[in-house]
């Protein structure tokens, strides 16, 4: 969909150590989805301690709390020129979930764009795109609340186990990691020193929590994802032949959401290769690998993941 | 869907006072999906010292588990002769979602049954049903794993808050009181008196943990359902006008199952009037009375809730 005057979507993604792949969950679940809408756009690298300032610079309020109910200022944000309000002016939208409506309503559904309804090309675009399937499938009033729910279950899981597990291994710029791990330390309520975010490798709180994660993952969102062998689908699991969830062949708003959290893990969990190849007899890898068609990153060219 | 030969399912609740209006939330589920499917069905009422042996009779292994690892034998049950196998058997299903999943898949996806196929007044039922809407809306491969994290998480919300404060204020039968608190005592590993399940009224502890329910409720499923204001709807909140998950105007199974919840709430939790009418500004007390018309309670005639 490139339109006659170039404008592209404005993407905010944050950048921790520019020689790494990204890995910010909520960024990566909005990146699918710009890939999968298949709209142009350009993505801008936001430095951790940057990241209350853009938001400001932008007008948006903090799109999540703290445990504690201090704002919570994080990305992704994106500014949309091709979708102009009645006014002229671009549209902001300063949280993933809404990104992903938006990315839907403007861009997926039977409507195209009012903006642009006049434009011979773009509707052949969107009659295209229609074809390619949907981020929040309709049937009467749509999938969109099944999806909130899952997105802020699946945020649960991750948050619980996943964080704690890998965040303290993000990969950092050696010349800026004071300030990211400063920066990081202020997002955590109760946390004041870097040093307290490390669970040890080997030590027996870190094997139990990460058979808690396995095992949490497995039952909670296991079911939703085909099993390897066909014959499991018979049995009340998926009943789709294809890699995402519910067997479907395009991947929905859902197998997004859980892949940005994945791309999380395999940038900065030390137990990756375990996650990826034994849990949930290799789901989550099958996952991650099925989704790589819209795992395209812009602006980072020639860094691609230290491990698959 | 009467067939020639009067054959109907059978529902297996769990009965606690029988004076009392009936409150299990996984039964619960099945009955709105029983009504909703307007299958004819018939409920059998086990004490819940019966339950494992129950599903022994019927050699249905326990379908969940404590979270020490053992086995928490419970219902529902359904076991329906019209949907028979080939061998001639009925199905006995003995989970609430693979019950909603059996219901959706013989008698409200397009395909009617195939015992039944050549009866013309069943196929004419069904199409009568296919426009009365879907418990499982399938649009591609359907919506099944979207419902099932769902579930998962539905039930982890009010497993976490809602089951200890109110569980031991269910309406019990004085005559077999202490056998049933027994039998309950049993089902939650770790605990081995009856009194000790109190978490008094009006106690800071209480209080707390009522807090934190409403509030888990307000921010994880609260905005999966419509407000009170329609205006609210346009601010990303759900679109359609009706009063179930994304304001549609049919339920689908994920609003049975919070529905199943809530009826447990409504009978067992001191506090109903204000989860009702205050919290989320009133939204569960809608959505409760949404729910009316597939409420209809079998084999229990002239026994009405204690409050609305």
């Amino acid at each position: 969909m490139d339109t006659s005057n170039n404008k592209v979507i404005t993407f905010y993604d944050i950048i921790l150590d520019p020689t790494a792949y990204p890995i910010s969950p909520n960024p990566w679940k909005t990146r699918y989805a710009l890939n999968f809408a298949k709209v142009p756009y350009r993505t801008t690298w936001v430095p951790l301690a940057a990241v209350a300032e853009t938001r400001n610079a932008l007008q948006l309020p903090a799109n999540r709390k703290h445990a504690d109910g201090s704002d919570f200022p994080t990305l992704p944000i994106i500014r949309d020129p091709l979708a102009a309000t009645t006014s002229g002016s671009e549209v902001v939208v300063g949280d993933s979930f809404d990104i992903a409506l938006h990315l839907q309503n403007t861009y997926l559904s039977n409507n195209p764009p009012s903006s642009s309804s006049n434009d011979p090309s773009s509707a052949a675009a969107g009659q295209q795109q229609q074809q390619q399937g949907q981020l929040f499938p309709a049937d009467g009033s749509g999938t969109v609340a099944l999806h909130r729910a899952f997105n802020a279950f699946v945020d649960q899981i991750f948050s619980q186990y996943g964080a704690p597990l890998a965040g303290f291994y993000m990969p950092l710029d050696p010349r800026t990691a004071e300030s990211d791990k400063a920066a990081f330390v202020r997002r955590i309520p109760g946390v004041t020193r870097w040093e307290d975010l490390e669970i040890p490798k080997g030590s027996e709180v870190r094997s139990k929590m990460l058979a808690e994660f396995e095992s949490a993952l497995d039952t909670k969102l296991g079911p939703c994802f085909p099993s390897p062998a066909p014959a499991d689908g018979a049995k009340g699991g998926p009943q789709g032949t294809g890699p995402f969830m519910d067997g479907r062949q395009l991947p929905i708003y859902a197998d997004f959401i859980v892949g940005g959290w994945l791309q999380f893990m395999r940038g900065c969990l030390p137990e990756w290769e375990d996650m990826r190849n034994k849990w949930s007899g290799g789901k989550w890898g099958r996952l991650l690998d099925a989704l790589e068609p819209w795992a395209d990153v812009d602006g980072r060219e020639g860094v691609v993941p230290a491990r698959r």
